[in-house]
């Protein structure tokens, strides 16, 4: 408050000095007001052609960078790669944003986010896909179909309620055929040789289990719904699927995890997420794509990127670069 | 419809295939939901230090590129730079988003968008800050401060309610006194000789006479606020200044208009808007500024930026380039 009180007295002298209109200040009788301390629903809406999309933030995960994040390149080169982009060292911080397609004839949810209850003490931080599309106006039981890219948990989860029950009450679950096949199969849970890899078995079977294993499998390269043609993606998980969304002669790209965050794998395209199964394959799938979007200059929605989580892809010397698509203010 | 049927029957030739769980699509028996064709309240809230600052759009306006929307270059190399960053080509869209600092002891607005009806024929299109801000919690008779930054009309004509009245009845006006003094000059206005800046001078007096002129004037260089100083950095107009927010180690600059459009003066600091009064001292204050967000690595939260507005500036070849922060899904 001093420096206040002293610029009050310099402005108040200056302004004595310019001569011009009166100047007394009103000086408020009300308290402050108290800081409001919450955030605004993460929700944003944008147009494909005739489809209305809104994007709605999950929320995030941060964790202290594991020295094999990036399981080909060496913990130093990925901090410089935060630093470079302006994030933290020595953290990740991991945005989820599932999206909501209105087609004008069925109202289609992509991925599902985490679920409210999915990650302990996380409670707030990840879990409010329902929450925001709620606030966006967007009802769960009016929900058509929910389409799923791959079987992590942060795509599956929020299938279920805290209790356990279907999130999308009257909604056909498609589920990629080759994710299915892969992830249901006892053998293949077998042969699994690490806790984690183990543990994401189990949560799939978890998840679709309660639903009673009610799922509509659908084969890459087809449309699961009008306009919505899924794309064969594998490598990240060994059925990931991601999709063109297309209206009109407007189209974007959902990409679910082709790319985990792009501060570090759009940039560099050849750095092997922790979370990619085949390494390998998922660069082979992330090449072609990221290289597609660049000379199509299509729109890519991100799961994994910043909210809105919408861009335009650029080529750049090592890589790639997202290119946010400006926030519209109406629709 | 077709596409889905051929798609449906594949996949669930290709179910019993596969052979697993039961796959009978439930067919909802609901109508499809309508389009909800609503944006989402446009505010973002963030901390700097202790200090809680919400930035609301107020909303854009687009318009037909004029030949001379950047006075020293050619319309062709403008649509250039516009094809590049990934807008339309002949067309300019500029979105205003002004903030609300709350300091915990004070609650300040900085400028106040083109007023909910300033605009013929822009309802809702621009004029959402008043709006926004009530979305986003807060309540304009709260207001303790409102500090302008130049007298056009984006910035004050929101300090007035649709029927002249006064939008914050309990806030203090502060106004550059350089500004002031040229705006409220009847000679500086006799010399004018173009409408347009007649307009932008009959303008600010038809705001501030609503006012009854009850302003307090502050020099360039003086702490408006706690924390809250003032940087002379005119150009834009004879008066302009930004603002350096700074609590505890964090500091984000607030520009104003030290740009318009990033993708025009920020990727090139040596094109001249035509909004700006002085365009070489314009640059001058825009390329110290500049330099001096890249070198310190300093936010900024860019009046004419995307909403939500706030970026990190990094250099490049030809000037800079501005990188969003990254939406927190929580504060």
């Amino acid at each position: 408050m001093h420096h206040l009180n002293l610029t009050r007295r310099e402005l108040l002298s200056g302004a004595a000095a310019i001569g011009a209109a009166t100047l007394a200040p009103q000086v408020p009788a009300q308290a402050a007001a108290p800081l409001v301390g919450t955030q605004a629903p993460g929700w944003y809406r944008y147009k494909v052609g005739s489809y209305e999309i809104t994007a709605a933030t999950d929320g995030k995960r941060s964790f202290k960078l594991p020295d094999t994040f990036v399981t080909n390149i060496k913990k130093d080169q990925v901090n410089e790669a935060l630093v470079a982009a302006h994030m933290e060292k020595d953290m990740m911080t991991i945005p989820y944003t599932p999206i909501v397609i209105n087609t004008g004839s069925k109202l289609i949810v992509m991925d599902t986010g985490v679920g409210e209850a999915a990650f302990t003490g996380s409670k707030g931080v990840a879990g409010q896909f329902h929450s925001n599309i709620k606030a966006a106006g967007i009802d769960r039981n009016a929900v058509d179909l929910v389409v799923i890219s791959h079987f992590h948990g942060d795509h599956i989860n929020g299938l279920l309620t805290p209790d356990n029950k279907l999130a999308f009450p009257n909604a056909e679950i498609l589920v990629p055929s080759v994710e299915w096949k892969y992830f249901m199969d006892d053998a293949e849970r077998a042969r699994q040789n690490t806790q984690r890899m183990k543990e994401v078995f189990d949560n799939a079977r978890r998840v679709f289990d309660a639903l009673n294993r009610k799922v509509t499998q659908y084969d890459a390269g087809k449309e699961v719904a009008p306009g919505i043609t899924s794309v064969a993606t594998h490598g990240h998980t060994p059925g990931h699927v991601s999709y063109v969304v297309s209206s009109g002669s407007s189209s974007v790209y959902v990409q679910a995890d082709v790319t985990n965050h792009p501060a570090l794998f759009v940039r560099n395209p050849g750095w092997h997420a922790f979370f990619d199964q085949d390494p390998q394959m998922a660069e082979t799938s992330r090449r072609k794509v990221y290289d597609m979007l660049a000379t199509e200059k299509m729109m890519v929605q991100g799961f994994h990127y910043p909210f809105p989580s919408l861009a335009y892809i650029e080529k750049t010397g090592t890589g790639y670069r997202e290119i946010p698509v400006p926030w519209n203010p109406v629709i």
